[in-house]
C-alpha cells in the first residue's frame, strides 16, 4: 500500500484572477483507516478556498480523496496533510478544510485547519 | 445554440434610492450542463444586493438564468459570468452570488462571488 | 378600495425607556397583490426595533397589516413603505423589517429594510 | 426535437429472480416542459418496483429520463408515459411511480401512478 | 361580495382512464374570513384524487380557490363545500380534502372530508 | 378553586351531518397542577373527532381547557375526564385525545384515550 | 452491586378500567454497563401499555431504570428483563418495550420486546 | 393574588469567581397572563448571564418563575421586570433576557433585555 | 482480494427464544465497490429479525461487513448476497435488510430484501 | 468511590505544532450525580481546543469522562473542574468546554468555560 500522493491532484486556470471567491467542496464519503485498531474511519471532508491562478479539478481531487481509503493515520495527522497537499498544488490565497468523523466510543472529533487569511 | 446574453435582463427604477436595502432572490431551478461530459448540472442561485437606482424585473431574471439550460460551462465560470451580467445591467452598489450545485461524484460544490462592499 | 394608512396604528408609552432592549414581532400571514398580474402574494414579516418613547400595541399592528390584503404594491415598494409608516409612528431608535415572500416563477424573494443604527 | 424513447433502456438479468424484493430509485433532477407555456417543470421521480427477469441498469435510466428535458407534456401525461415504457421495457411483477412536482402559480403537485398487484 | 361558485373550475379529460392513478395538489396560501370575528383565516389546502373521466386544470383551480379571500365561513363548511364544488365539476373515483388551518387562540385546527372509496 | 366542568363547553349544528369527516384540533397550551407535588405540568392535546350532530364552538373549546390551569389531577385521571366531558356534551360517532406531556424527572409520559369506533 | 429487583416498582389503581386506553413513557437518560467490555451504554427506552388493574408510578419507575445503572446485561437481556419485571407488576393487558441503543463500533441497535395482543 | 417577589430567589457563591463564564437556563414552561384579555400567555424565557459572586439557586429560580402564573403583565413590562428582580439578587457581571411568546392574532413576538456589557 | 465470507459470523444463544421479540442494528458506514467503475460505493444497512435459537454477536457482524470495503458488486447483488449469508449463520424467524446507497449519476438507490414472513 | 483524577489523561505529540488548527470533541453520553438530590444528571460535552505541544489522546479522554459517573456535583462546579484537568494535562494554546445538561424541573441549563483566548 503506498502512501497518499498529491501527483493525482490536477488543476485549472482560475478563470477569473482577479477577484476574489470562494469555492467549497464538500466531500461526504471520505474513509480512512485507524492506525491504532485498523479499523475504518468515516467522516466529511469540507475544503474552502479562494483560489490564486488554480482551481481544483474535481474528479481528480475525488481521486486523490480515494488514496486515503486503505492509509492509516489519526484524525489530526490526516486532516493537516491533506491541507499541505492541496496547498502545494494549487497555492490559493486562502484556503480551510475541516473534518468532521463519525463517533468512535462515543465521541465524535471534527479538526479544521488553515492557511493562509481569510479576506474580510 | 446561442451564448446567454443580458440583453434579456429588465429592470425597473429604485423606489427607495435614498435608503440602503437588501433583496434577495433564490433560483432553485437553475440548470446547465457541464461542457466535459454533456450531462445536466443542477443547483441553487441566491442573489442578494443592494440596488443604486435600478432594481431586476423578477419575470426577466427568470428568463435570463433559463438561457443556461443547454449551456456548457464549468461552476466557476458560470457563476461569474451571471455576476458580470447582472452588475452591467444594473449598476447596484453591492451584490453577491452563492451557487449551490448538487453532489456529482460524491462531491457537493458551490462558488460565491461578489462585488462591491457590503455595507456594514 | 383605500390605500393603508398608518392612523390605524396604536401605541403605548415604552415602560423602560432608560434601557436600549430589542422587541421582534413575526407576522407570517401578510398578504398583498401583485400590481402586474392581480394575483395575491403572501409572505413573513419579521418587525424588529428598539423602542424609544412608544411600543407598538399588537393588536393595531394587525390590523394595520391586514389593510394590505387587497393594495397593490411590489416587493420593494411595500417593504419600504410599512417601515416609513411603522418610524413615522414610534420613531424608534432602530427597526428593521425583512419581508420573506412565497415563490413565484420559481423564483424566491426577500426584501430588508432598516432605520436607524443597531446598537452593538 | 424527437420524443423520448424507450429504446434507450437497457437491463440486466435479475440475478435472485426467485426472492420478491423491493428496488426503488429516486431521480430528484427531472426536468421538463410546460406545454401550455413553454416554461421548465422541474420536479422528483421516485420509481420502485419488484423485478421479475429483468433490472433497469441506471446510467440508462438517468439517459431515458434526461429525454425529457425538451419534451412538452402535462404532469398526468408525462408520469403515466414513464410508466408505460419501464413496464415494457422490464416487465416487472409491480412497480409504482410517484412525481412530485415544485410549485407552480402557489400550487405543488404530485401524480402516483401504479402496475401490477404490490406483494404484501 | 358573491359567493364562490363553481363555474370558474375548469377540467381537461383524463389522459390515462383506464388506469387508478393518484393526483395532489397542495394548495399552501388559502385564505378565508372568519364569519364571527371577520379576521382572515388562513390555511393549507391538501386536494388528492383519482379522476374518472376528467382532471382539474390547475390555473382555474387557483383561481377557484382565490374566490374564497373576501368569503366568511367556518371551517367545517367551508372545506364541505369546496369537495362538493370539486364532485360536482369532476365526478372523480374518489377524492379527499385535508384543511390545516393555522393557530387561533392558540388552538391549530384541521377538517379532512372524503368522497367515494379510495382503492386498497 | 372548583372542578372543571362541562358546562362551559358550547357547540352548534354539524352542518354536514350526512358525511363523516374528521375534525382535528391541537392545543400545545394545556397545562394543569401535579396533585403529588403541587408542582405545574403542562403538555399538548390533541383532539381528532368525527362529528354527529354537533360540533365543538373552538373558543368555547378553549375556555373549558383552561379550568385546568389550576386543577391537580394525575394524567391518566385528567386525559380520561376530558374525554368523558367532550362525550357528553356533543354525543360524536368517534374522538380520541392524545395528551403528550412534558418530561418530568426526565421521563416524558403520553396518555390516549378513545370513545366510539374510527369508521375504515 | 445487586441485581435489579422490581420490588422498588410502585403501582397505582387505573382510574378508568373499564376503558382500554394507552399510557407511553419515554425514558431517553437509560444507562447500564456492557458485560464483555465493562463500558457503558446508554439508550432511550419507550414503554407503552394498555392497563388492566394497575398503573406504573411514574418515581418508582424512574428508580427501578436507574438500577440498571451499574448492571452488566447484553441489549437483548436488559430489554426482556425489563419487559419481564414490568408484567410481573402491573399484569398490563397489553405492553411493548422498545429499546433504542447509541452507537458502538459504528452500528446502531434497538430492541423491540412484547407482551399480551394490542387491540386494533 | 401576590405580586411576584425575588425573595424567593436563592443563590449560591460562585464556585470559580476568578474566572468569567457563562451559565444558560432555558425555562420553555413560563406562563403569564394577559392584563387586557385575561387570557394566559405562554413563552420559553432564556436567562443567560456571567456571574460576579454569586449563581442562582435552580429550584427557587423555578420556583420565583412560576409566581407569574397568574401574574397578568404585557410581554414588555413582565421581561424587564424579571431581569430587575434577577440582577438584584446575584448582581450578575452581564445578563440578558429573552422571552419568546406564543402567537397571538397570527403574530408571534419577542423581547429581550440585557444588563451589564457582555465580554468578547 | 478473497471474497466475503459468513464464516466470520459470530452468533449466541437466544436468551429469550419462547418470545418473538424484534432486533434491529443499523449500519451506517457501509461501503463496496462498484465492479463497473472501480469507485467506491457508500450506503445505510438497516437489518431487522426476529431471532430463532441465535442472535448476532455485533462485534463479528462489523467484521463481517467490513469484508465488503474491496468487494465489487452491483447494488441487487449485495444486499441479496448478504441475506443469503445472515439467514445462513442464524436461520431467524423473519429477517428484513434494506440497503440505501448514496446519490450516483444524480439517482439516490436503495434495495428491500426479506426471508421469512413478519409476524403480525 | 474516589474522586475522578487526571493521572487517567493521555496525550500524543502534536503533529503539527507549527499551525494553530481547532479539534473538538463531542461527549453526547457524559452522566454525573446531583449532590442534592443523589439523582443522575446527564449532558453533552462539547470541548473545542488548539493544541500547543500536546493532543488528547481520545480513548483515554472517553475513560477521563466516565470518571464522573458516580461523581457528585453541581454543574457549575464539574464544568469548571474539567476544565482544569484537561488544561493541567494537555496546556493548549485555547480551550472552551460547553456542558449541555438535559432538563430538570422543566429548566435545561448550560455552562460555557474558557481558558486562553481565541485566536481570529
Amino acid at each position: 500500500m503506498t502512501d497518499p500522493t498529491s501527483d493525482i491532484l490536477e488543476s485549472f486556470e482560475n478563470p477569473y484572477p482577479g477577484r476574489d471567491y470562494v469555492i467549497e467542496t464538500v466531500a461526504p464519503e471520505f474513509t480512512s483507516v485507524c492506525p491504532k485498531t485498523g479499523q475504518p474511519d468515516f467522516g466529511t471532508l469540507t475544503i474552502t478556498y479562494i483560489a490564486d491562478r488554480k482551481c481544483f479539478e474535481l474528479k481528480s481531487l475525488k481521486l486523490y480523496l480515494q488514496q486515503y481509503r486503505d492509509h492509516g493515520a489519526f484524525y489530526e495527522q490526516v486532516t493537516n496533510l491533506i491541507l499541505d497537499h492541496l496547498v502545494g498544488v494549487i497555492e490559493p490565497r486562502w484556503i480551510r478544510i475541516q473534518a468532521d468523523f463519525t463517533p468512535r466510543g462515543g465521541l465524535r472529533t471534527s479538526v479544521t485547519v488553515e492557511h493562509g487569511h481569510q479576506p474580510d
